[in-house]
């Protein structure tokens, strides 16, 4: 198989991850080509380092993920290619694969330069359809990651910003919101361990204060909030069948607090 | 052919039907996998079963349903499958079937059981990612519904409030606003012979009258309410090139009143 | 390879271009279907027409092309296929095809009339599953072009307005705006070269005026607008990283200046 997915800011009114299927599938005929989404907020490579990061590893081996969120385009900044042992990944070197690169010591580094593999006349600003396109499209087919680029060691990847972890205290914050108004964080389990926070804790974001953690939406009445882990394995604020960021009057970038109780 | 289609109302802007995608492909990599919406108004199980009942019978035989609209993720809710003699459905055992199973005599319903096929952790919040998807995946390559589950006669089946069938008049409700603001009914034609309406009528809804049935949109002036039987059998009031829910200040569970003029 | 693509109005939320695929997979069980878009705005048949212009070309030679975005579904319009050396395009006659008919001098055009092709029941109200998508399917099979249709030599073409090109000025229209809020115009590089405008312009829209053409969003600042032609070869309004649309409080039909500085 051939996969590929594709996750990009692109929205789909325009037709451009239509364009880019037409352009790897006109490369690569058996292609399989899988959207995670195009509904990134534009330019919001943070939320698409989350989304990338709670997709990726549910495909199978081999798969190639392209995300192209990028407001650098036609600037100078590069297009990366990053090996994994299971994946590969093709973005722009802005810092969204930052999230993968903390789970991945061993991802090897390429930045793309095989121009001839790129569409014969190459836009300012789509190189979704005139780099990405093509280059996954010849990835999936026969070239490997060595013969289209050189290698590269100064990918970014910083742009989450870790929480602070202090002694039974965290103070994190809100990066992403999904379509159901749920609030993810950047607190992960382990954050907890660190701080010493065992059993009994208190979670407050925007003058609203929740007990505990909960182990489902529906393990609180209706309308409530609940914190749990989400299932990419970061603390999630949720309300059970209704949205977290309406009722609780929070967003991206909301401070997050965790207190131990004991 | 090994045929899935989805239906759910994660939205497409969290990625996770894409991740679904990916598990199933992971299972059964020539799954081809088909999305029906994953727009239906969070948690309204109402509106994906009329989706689903005007969708289902377009897909050709052997096609395996997904739906995933399940307020209830994480309780103690059954996940159920059902055989008709031409599909298999898989959802939550929340009613999201009941228009399939009044239209389907001969189903067979069963609870799905065999946990070893779910994803190796299964989730509180994700059920489509790790019991429904592998599950679908199974199904379209070997397992057979008998294998994965046991028999189950107490399926929910009365979601869709009927309407009230008089003499020559009959009381019913919009049960899904469409796209393009059209208002679908829960008056089927078979109703009209039971109220014997035959011929002219009336048809009222938050204070217009429409009279009489259109055979299309554009048979009445731009702008213009009109009633008809929509593509899935249902009664539609809709308004040519404008939408009705607008025009007509109404929307789900806004009450119908049909009158036979003679 | 049968590689079918769809351009509709639509939605995604109703499951129509959904239900268009299991009609289609039921006749070519191994028709390989890519959307370009669903989310044309409603009955929007000039969005329609530039969104197909940029995309069609990009799609490997035998690709048909799906157009239904179709106002005048139920009344008497034509089904038409048009058959360019590389492509086929199905559409209703509204004019949809304009922008490709003006490129394609060699076009030969045919209007449906092969009924039994069509589902069983035609409903007046989604020919997108009734009509277009069995020919498509059957098309994508074996049908030939000649054998579902009659030679149609009324194809409406003149659906896009063409800009004033004047001495040394352009007066053009916003066409298409796009989901980063990018004000498309009709105005093409070619215009300029027949107004002599060479070298320095300026460009007004709602009173703001842009001075020269800009290489890609990126060479202005933040938040500024600048103007370039657009990978489809249009000449664009955009803001690096914010909306135009939004910046400049302009929208379809606004009108835009193009004039020589020397």
């Amino acid at each position: 198989m051939s996969l590929i997915t594709l996750l990009t800011d692109f929205g789909t009114k325009g037709g451009y991850p239509g364009i880019m299927k037409g352009v790897m599938l006109g490369i690569n005929e058996s292609a399989h080509i899988v959207d995670i989404t195009h509904e990134i907020p534009p330019f919001d490579c943070i939320a698409a380092a989350f989304v990338l990061y709670s997709a990726y590893c549910f495909f199978p081996p081999g798969t190639i993920h392209v995300i192209v969120v990028d407001p650098g385009v036609g600037s100078e900044r590069e297009v990366i290619a990053v090996k994994t042992p299971k994946y590969i990944f093709l973005a722009p070197d802005n810092g969204v694969l930052s999230l993968i690169l903390n789970d991945e010591p061993d991802a090897l580094a390429f930045r793309i330069t095989r121009r001839e593999l790129f569409l014969p006349e190459v836009s300012r600003t789509f190189h979704g359809r005139d780099i990405f396109a093509p280059i996954a499209a010849h990835l999936s087919k026969e070239a490997t990651i060595e013969e289209i680029g050189e290698p590269f060691d100064a990918v970014r990847c910083d742009l989450i910003p870790r929480p602070q972890v202090l002694h039974k205290q965290i103070i994190g914050a809100v990066i992403y919101q999904d379509t159901f108004g749920n609030l993810i964080t950047n607190i992960q389990e382990s954050d907890l361990a660190t701080a010493k926070i065992t059993g009994n804790l208190f979670i407050t974001i925007n003058n609203t204060s929740i007990c505990g953690l909960s182990s489902s939406y529906s393990s609180v009445p209706a309308g409530q909030p609940a914190a749990l882990f989400s299932s990419a394995g970061f603390l999630e604020i949720a309300c059970n069948q209704a949205s977290a960021a309406e009722k609780l009057g929070a967003g991206n970038a909301a401070s997050v607090y965790i207190y131990s109780k004991s």
